[in-house]
């Protein structure tokens, strides 16, 4: 495969609406997102804007939150009670093709590919298999960038 | 302040040897610059670009490899043996004036700026004042962008 734009770093938080604070009041950011539930992956999750050069495109911040009955979220909480750096989320164009191609390299994809946060197909895949980092890999929006 | 550009997201590895074929042959990187000591830090880093829509100024992984003595990174990696998100890098125009500000709003900034490995002035901040995350501050290099 050919290494997609990133789209967003997964930040876990105990609270979205502290989040929001901190990012807009000490960070700066200017494009907070509205907060919204996942209901199928167990968050609520809310994206913040960085800038680039050309105002474009920058990768998001995507702040997670456990929902009640969250297990995997909640126990990353339970060892970084601040929250912390979650995931990395790469693009792809094809999220099947992804998911057959890290498959045939031996990586585990966690899970069959399904609708993330941006509303297109994602999956998962080991951290254990990608040094130690929880990837996300997401299909590019139709008609974005 | 103003948020700024998401310079990188640091990933420390066991072998930044590994993690360049990692990078090339799993995740399709195309742009991976020379692997170079920062002795002062105690690390050896390499910097892997991210693709953008206009080609400029992807969000890149800084790969962090302790050198002999480290003890932060050599501890981050006894932790997660292999390797992991370490911190995110957003940019300020000036390095005084962004410590000031963090320090006037109570956030522990680790030591004096130093030149980090874009060769412009850096310093970090405790991940307990940052929401668990450690946040390099790093002055964008004049005439860059």
């Amino acid at each position: 495969m050919k290494l997609g734009r990133l789209n967003h770093i997964g930040v876990a938080t105990p609270s979205i609406a502290d989040s929001i604070v901190f990012y807009r009041e000490v960070m700066g950011a200017t494009k907070i997102h509205e907060p919204f539930d996942l209901p199928e992956q167990g968050v609520k999750v809310c994206f913040v804007d960085t800038p680039t050069d050309t105002g474009l495109n920058g990768t998001q911040i995507e702040l997670i939150e456990p929902l009640p009955g969250n297990t995997s979220i909640a126990g990353f909480l339970e060892k970084n009670p601040a929250g912390g750096q979650h995931h990395m989320c790469y693009e792809v164009p094809d999220i099947h093709a992804a998911k057959a191609e890290f498959e045939a390299m031996g990586k585990r994809v966690l899970g069959e590919p399904r609708i993330g946060a941006h509303g297109t197909p994602i999956f998962f895949v080991h951290p254990k298999d990608m040094g130690g980092v929880l990837t996300e890999i997401m299909e590019t929006p139709k008609g974005a960038h």
